[in-house]
């Protein structure tokens, strides 16, 4: 056994935890930048944030302009009005593109950077964070990580430093209740790709993976319930829950080949995140079936799945109607894909064939497109 | 869903983790009070740290005046030593005793207090501390207290804050080889007396449940080689593990009733305080079976025992040996403990009555004192 394991987010979860914990968030600071986007507002999180600090008598600003996949305009933009307002502290709301977006903004606020330095790594610091999830899947609460798009590559890149990490996440599942069908099952998609992309680094350490199997659990256990639309606020709870086991689990391992294949189909071609994951999920796991048995084995028994085929088809089930892609498209994505630094320290080592039989094997070709011809 | 999650410890587990990651305790400051018992210093693990912080080069000290169930005169004279040689932090190395007293020293050359004051509550922080466990069974390494031998209430107490979480934890199972069958045993007890009591609190959480369960696991899993003095170094990590997944845990719940209880065995009789925890928690499984089915049953399904009875008979056979009491002075411990604030917050609600009956049907009464009389 030899491994690192460190998550030192404070984890208050529960229905009005803001409101009940507002006074942790008084030694965070006299000024808040709230860092959200633009339907983050409508789920009462914006206003039970705004009411704890005015409550602490914190000033607040808030910055609604964070858009999907936030772009460095975006988060530089944010971090001019922290330093325009003086903020001390920052309070990110929303799906993982607030969330990380919040953390891009705390760390520039307090290290100014060029466009060209904000992904050269050596982070100093940041200004504290805390977190307020509203979808059920980023985890980034619970991670030091903010992931960005990024037009030098193409693709999109999270900066990280163990200061990224929020000091307090407050997690309440009624901020997810009017999520519709698809986001919900999108982000239960992502999350699940943290869980299982987790266990297969070289990072991975049995802390994280009990929690990993957990979470997989706990969502192959409400999947169905999100295919019929009949969520009931326990069951939200349960996945907020299991996403945020899942972040914990990535907080240590990173993330890996799926998200490096997915992150393509969404900056070319807008896919949202945890469906182009969820999409591709399947087939690292038969490839992880040839590599490494014990392990998927794992997986497929938490999952309560027979085998990876009964796991791929459950997430089919979720992702009903996903985008499908050009062959030549996915070809490539192959190239770049594999070019990804998040490939090193994957325990199932795949190469450039590897990354192309996956893309190619999963259920995505568009009408026509057959690998075959 | 209604809880908080805290655990801040970076922890390093592994073989040479303290080698491998020196350059972790340079930010710590540039003098270190080393905080140690005597034969704690015979393990390796004192001179892996002093070559840490040489290779770092930070200055340091060694107070290795630790005595067992550390008394405020012991961890006065090491606050004294820190002020007295100007430490930055603390680095703690040895059994629950030695890491509890290095929070305490850290605590205490942060603020000084009179003895009178120590268990007072408030405090407002300490110098940083780094965990060496050498024992498998304290958990301290993970958690916000340190116990204390309390002439003023004649029990022991432990004083907390969050401040007196250490900033790293390094694990490494080679440190424990040596330790003999008995102190196995009894640490290992006391760590499986953490996880199972932190499932009977208000404070549980659904993650904490998550490492307690996989604690209890490991540890029953290991109990008979403990037992037939045939631990392979694996073993010695896998407790090191469970130890600290079972520290996690009481850093959310706090320990409860048979901390209570066993304090009196150690306070008047000396008992190590592991074996007391472990001879009183099959009584209080057997109360909480009545009382809470649903948990009760995940803990012996974990455990691996078919029943109650079953999880006992393990624990007697663990503690073979073990010290006995006579009937007076049980029940004078039971008014004793039943004052006890641990007992806020337990979920089974044990009353005075209930306690006396833990202590009584523990096997524990000294050859002639028939409960029957």
């Amino acid at each position: 056994m030899h491994f690192t394991y460190f998550m030192p987010a404070k984890i208050l979860f529960g229905r009005d935890c803001v409101a009940e914990n507002a006074s942790l968030l008084r030694p965070f600071g006299k000024k808040a930048l709230v860092v959200t986007g633009k339907s983050s507002a409508k789920n009462g999180a914006l206003s039970d944030v705004l009411s704890a600090l005015e409550a602490n008598g914190q000033k607040a600003c808030v910055f609604d302009k964070v858009v999907a996949n936030p772009t460095l305009a975006c988060v530089q933009a944010g971090a001019e009005e922290a330093r325009r307002t003086g903020a001390d502290f920052v309070v990110g709301i929303g799906g993982g593109s607030a969330l990380d977006a919040a953390k891009a903004v705390a760390a520039l606020a307090y290290e100014p950077r060029a466009d060209k330095d904000v992904f050269s790594g050596g982070w100093t610091g940041a200004l504290p964070v805390a977190a307020v999830p509203t979808t059920a899947g980023t985890g980034s609460e619970v991670t030091q990580y903010a992931v960005l798009t990024d037009d030098f590559r193409r693709t999109k890149t999270s900066i990280s430093s163990p200061a990224f990490f929020p000091g307090i996440a407050f997690l309440d599942g009624k901020y997810t209740a009017g999520l519709d069908k698809k986001i919900t099952a999108d982000t239960a998609a992502d999350a699940l790709s943290h869980a299982v992309e987790g266990m297969f680094t070289v990072k991975s350490t049995p802390v994280s993976d009990l929690a990993a199997l957990e979470s997989i659990r706990i969502l192959f256990r409400i999947f169905p319930k999100i295919e019929a639309g009949s969520l009931a606020d326990g069951d939200r709870e349960e996945l907020l829950y299991a996403s945020m086991l899942a972040g914990t689990v990535i907080a240590q391992s990173g993330t890996t080949a799926v998200h490096a294949m997915g992150y393509p189909l969404t900056y070319y071609k807008g896919t949202p995140h945890g469906e182009a994951n969820g999409v591709l999920l399947g087939e690292m796991l038969a490839l992880c079936e040839e590599r490494l048995p014990e392990r998927t084995e794992r997986i497929l028994r938490a999952a309560g799945t027979k085998d990876v085929a009964a796991f791929k088809g459950a997430l089919s089930r979720l992702l009903r109607g996903h985008a499908r892609y050009e062959k030549s498209d996915l070809e490539r994505w192959a190239e770049e894909a594999s070019e990804n630094p998040k490939l090193a320290g994957v325990t199932y080592r795949p190469d450039k064939e590897d990354i192309l039989r996956m893309y190619l094997g999963s259920d995505i070709l568009a009408e026509g497109a057959n690998p075959e011809r």
